[in-house]
């Protein structure tokens, strides 16, 4: 299972989701005049999905401090040295595709969602932390937080097809931990609670799902395939498999089975 | 009276509402001589009120994607193609001037207030939609959701005299109406459950206001003249002229009339 | 106290955050070769702190509207003229640094966080205000929220050493004050009920703590101490150092002292 997931998107040394995503630009350039350009140079013109990304991103993201032409290439070494980003980057970007009703071309997730991009350049920092680089980490999450709205701390581990919808106002703290294909809302808040220095941020099990506002603080444990309701403060752990709402959140659902399957 | 509103600010072949914008510019470029080239440029200098608007948006909303000259074109033909855009846009611009106790100008609301440009920028977005100009659309929005933090889907339909005031966070879904006269505060969401396609958010009829933070999810219908509390979570319909606070939102208030009037 | 407190940072003549400060820079610039010419170019060829930072939230703030330069000479005539500027600048610099557990050099606090470039702009804007340059007070303001998405009224009134964590989404209303060493997280509103005018925004007093997403409204008074937990809906007052939490606000915790002090 864990093997044919990091083959989605690839099949016999092809690039399905490059090869859709090409065509998806190539579609929409004949219809819109007006994009043609941007459509050539950020997509069409790039030989893998990695390099087109790696170009958007920096022109979203450029600065006087940081220009675009610098962060590229720092996105680009990162892409490549990141164990499984090819696959990891993928499950993201499908992610968006899979579970956004308002989203029909994966070219719309990979050039116009805050949220793929701002995890992109988390996945970035992550590698920047990782290799001791604190200050150029700090300076793109930095950036992220201005330009997208969405603040991720470097040190954050975050697995893959995390979707995060619409996105403004995103906060994940420095212990945080997000396991794979998460969803999230906007104005979600990955927090502490203040009190306690060290590990102090939330565990986010696989397929949880996160509703708009929602507000978990603390080190606790969002339990796998867990629901936590829109504007939901949460403070406590939840069991997997189960809802909560409110503020305080209380638990509605209750686990549907003993030891929960994916 | 529906002549008399859409006359609003319109007498005798006159455009009051654009005299008095220029006005105010003339009034603070000689008040403050480090603004006289920006108000110059932005208001005085210009024919109509529409191409002030075009020009100060674009310069606002532009980037390597889309530059100003290229926004400027597409705001200007929108706007002359929108049935009623003049009209619409004084409504409005007056409804940030009138319900806003901290605007004492109408040229504030014009040229500071990142709810009104969002507003018209979306009316942009909305009239390419219909032309079914899908990929300009989603750029325009995207660029709208990372450069002023309000994400409403194109396809989203908004009446007249809509007031977001802050405007920061602001959600409105694809599915969403909005009716006349509404104000919003900042971080609203007009939602889907997430359990739903199709037509799967909120439909917000004439008078209604929202407060800050206030998140409304699925097909509901919030009734004329209702008034949302700040922080409420709402996922049931809110009867006209009645009030709801809490999460989730409990009904404070009932009708004050059997057939409530606007 | 007081005069002990305006010496904070400052010792015989020297000014001690400023040369931590530098210090910091030069050995980030040794680390990371990326953000070298940056990190001199915005602080190690620069004088003093309040060059730096006035260099520094020019190229953030800058605009087609109000140029870097136009911006870096308001700032600097701005933190001349603001009585004590340099004192509180540094008590709200060396706030971050001492209030946020990811935040190990004051460095990252100066360069990186919106919070505290929202603030500093807001002081400028606040300056503006005194002076009845309204216009160029709103088009800060604006930008500020645009660009940082921290919406604070030029007239609002802040103390010393104000802590904003993350910073998206905060709004502080026309007629707030904010006493001496809060802490407040993203997303915090301090609003008015829509229904007043004149004086109808809320007092914070000192050593307050407001948690993400709290939403204060009206002209209450938060007492000196108190805590506003996450999420929380407030529109009464609150006593000095007890606790609400819930929506609407239930009070948690009660005076630990009749007198409180500091």
């Amino acid at each position: 299972e864990c093997r044919q997931d990091k083959q989605r998107g690839r099949r016999g040394g092809r690039d399905l989701v490059w090869e859709r995503v090409r065509q998806e630009a190539q579609m929409a350039a004949a219809e819109e005049q007006l994009l043609a350009s941007f459509l050539y140079s950020t997509v069409v013109n790039h030989a893998a999905l990695e390099s087109a990304l790696a170009f958007h991103l920096a022109n979203k993201l450029a600065s006087p401090t940081l220009p675009s032409t610098i962060l590229n290439e720092i996105f680009r070494k990162a892409m490549r040295e990141t164990p499984d980003y090819g696959h990891i980057m993928r499950f993201d970007l499908l992610a968006v595709a899979d579970r956004d009703p308002a989203c029909t071309r994966i070219i719309d997730a990979l050039l116009f969602f805050k949220g793929f991009h701002a995890l992109q350049a988390h996945r970035v920092a992550h590698w920047l932390w990782q290799q001791r680089r604190y200050p150029l980490a700090l300076a793109l999450q930095s950036q992220v937080s201005k330009e997208l709205q969405i603040d991720i701390h470097p040190a954050a581990w975050i697995g893959f097809g995390l979707f995060v919808d619409h996105g403004t106002g995103v906060v994940i703290g420095e212990t945080a931990r997000i396991g794979n294909n998460v969803s999230m809302l906007h104005h979600v808040t990955l927090g502490g609670t203040g009190t306690k220095l060290g590990d102090r941020h939330p565990k986010v099990e696989d397929g949880v799902l996160i509703g708009a506002g929602a507000t978990i603080l603390g080190n606790v444990t969002i339990g796998r395939g867990a629901m936590v309701g829109a504007c939901t403060l949460l403070t406590t752990d939840l069991p997997p498999h189960s809802s909560a709402v409110g503020v305080p959140g209380r638990v509605i659902g209750v686990p549907r089975v003993a030891t929960p399957a994916t």
